[in-house]
């Protein structure tokens, strides 16, 4: 970078989180100067066309926008038009794709007739149409129907599937997640109840590039904050959505992450799977299988699917996925947040890595949207 | 061969017990030569592209992998890919095509409604939901309902097929096995239960050909034990998966097996059954039709079946499929294996041929495995 340093911002990484922030401030008549490590913008929400097939696939897991929040629908709404889709989500459960989260439909998938229809009134009597039931209150139960119920959404849904997640039982975890693992008292199969639920007509890599694509905003890709930060002047504001522990050298220890890795499959024939993602929880050492034709309806004889392998995160090896909550890595993030707070006043953390914290995409806006409105009114 | 015998070991055998010996020699650095009688490794799981419609089939009866042991599964992870494939059989009963084992949709399939309700009401009562009732606890039982059930499982499901498939009734053969047969108090369908389900996405024969591709095995096709036996050198460790009575010239008598002829039938339509296995328990000669293009979900307009005749095993006229499990026949293996101690400590004998004993693929592997290790470390 030269001396005639002209930008009144600069943003380390073009994820949603990042392109967010730029948009924002770019649309404010700021010009923001975008860093991004790789070779693409979009971050874990890029997609691109897969070369045998042609079908959109996401290279980092199946990535489904939904949001209750008309701020976030209405913001991304100005950079792509939407194509409705309502996910659901089967998982393969004693030789049958059941819809998961557990329903009356669920019930009646595997349960027999006489014990479905007894299980059935008995969480309508008890928790009500439409209600939310969670393990807990199942397995706490003085009805044995209702307990049976609960032990076996935990064992055959959660338990080992959290295995396969994790890497840990769900009480190593954290007993409070357990304890809130929904059965519904309805028929709903859809996998999330917000308002809007939508995958972007082109694309998230065509979001990302619309947001990105400002006469204000310049973007740098194959540029690692690590190469650049020297060349940034000293006092220019800073939305840093990397790994927050990497931007401080690792000094307090790293932090750590549940990273997943993707064999993507090609088959020659319409469709693998009915939806597209089914759970194994208690199958194979993947957890689940996208097919990603789902998502935009696309058309073609032939399918491309990806198998999804959980595992630890390794630098150089594989991505940052999953933040680990629990309170050893919450004491260390917090070391680095009032690191970043006392040395680095101009630079603001964010998104899932510079926050440590798992963010829904909808979330990752208004996070970005709030600190960069934030931002603008001390301008 | 000639004078330079340079092998630390032979195997004789290309099915997947040798293939599973000879890679993992042969991965610890040790030359092997795999002779094999046929001219085609692969053993009994040896498959190939149907001539007519190009599916592939499985020239000695279907072959479904399925394993709870991660060991098993890692080892041939290395030499395949895999399919996802969860196996389910329909017996064709009563007019209806049925689950088998036996299980609570079984019983709404073949009993008018108010007495399977009444059935499946007595069986979750009685056993429990997800339980494994036997025919023996349901034949004497105190409640009509339930012994109707046994009588009509041991009837229809059972002792015909027995029959053909052993040419003895299922008493002739061992009460305890009538005993044993199972009837689910649950819904699931599934043919098994192992964590681990799959096809190798191109097939078995692909798969111990990726085995035996290490450039320190050679394999020998069209060479039986009988031919070169002669020409290994004295001492040579020996792995020997073919039929013990055999290599020792029958000397105590032959090892009776069951076996199985294949008729394989093409038709001009997409699908012949809705699952890759329907038994014909009450019907006709054959046991079983295999119907190949469910397995990898191959497409085709055509498909091909295999209608399975079971008959006794005459050398040189049929293949050992099964070994027949009584006193007689242990007492009689039992001479062999003695002999094979006294007179060969160099030959290890493995295999369902060598150990004269009915293993599913993953335990021959395990089997294998374990020889081949107990060898190395001994090596």
């Amino acid at each position: 970078m030269d001396n005639s340093f002209k930008f009144s911002a600069v943003v380390a990484g073009a994820g949603i989180s990042g392109a967010t922030v730029a948009a924002r401030l770019a649309a404010a008549g700021l010009r923001v100067l975008v860093l991004e490590a790789k070779a693409h913008a979009g971050g874990n929400c890029y997609d691109c066309r897969d070369a045998g097939t042609g079908i959109l696939v996401h290279k980092y897991g199946t990535h489904i926008f939904h949001t209750d929040d008309k701020r976030a629908w209405d913001f991304l709404s100005r950079f792509t038009a939407w194509h409705p889709y309502f996910h659901k989500v089967l998982a393969q459960i004693d030789g049958a794709l059941v819809p998961v989260p557990f329903n009356l439909n669920s019930v009646r998938r595997v349960f027999p007739p006489v014990l479905a229809a007894r299980i059935e009134g008995k969480l309508l009597e008890r928790f009500g149409f439409g209600a939310r039931a969670t393990i807990l209150e199942l397995r706490g139960s003085a009805d044995a129907d209702l307990r049976l119920l609960g032990d076996y959404v935990y064992e055959k849904v959660f338990l080992h599937y959290t295995l396969k997640q994790w890497g840990k039982t769900p009480e190593e975890i954290d007993p409070a997640v357990t304890a809130r693992v929904p059965i519904f008292a309805s028929r709903d199969d859809g996998y999330f109840r917000d308002r809007y639920q939508a995958i972007p007509r082109e694309g998230y890599t065509a979001l990302i590039g619309n947001m990105l694509a400002h006469p204000n905003i310049e973007l740098r890709l194959n540029t690692p904050w690590e190469a650049a930060r020297a060349c940034v002047p000293a006092g220019t504001p800073i939305f840093f959505t990397g790994a927050i522990d990497e931007f401080f050298g690792f000094k307090f220890g790293e932090l750590p992450y549940r990273s997943v890795s993707f064999e993507f499959v090609e088959y020659a024939r319409e469709y693998f799977q009915p939806v597209a993602c089914v759970n194994y929880p208690c199958h194979f050492d993947f957890t689940r299988i996208g097919e990603y034709k789902h998502f935009l309806g696309e058309k073609s004889p032939k399918t491309v699917v990806s198998f999804e392998y959980p595992a630890a995160f390794e630098r150089g090896k594989n991505e940052r996925c999953y933040p680990i909550a629990n309170a050893e890595t919450a004491a260390l993030y917090a070391r680095y947040a009032d690191e970043a707070r006392r040395a680095f006043p101009q630079t603001r953390f964010l998104g899932r890595l510079g926050d440590y914290k798992y963010y829904d995409m909808d979330k990752a806006v208004l996070r970005a949207l709030d600190a960069a409105e934030e931002f603008l009114r001390a301008f």
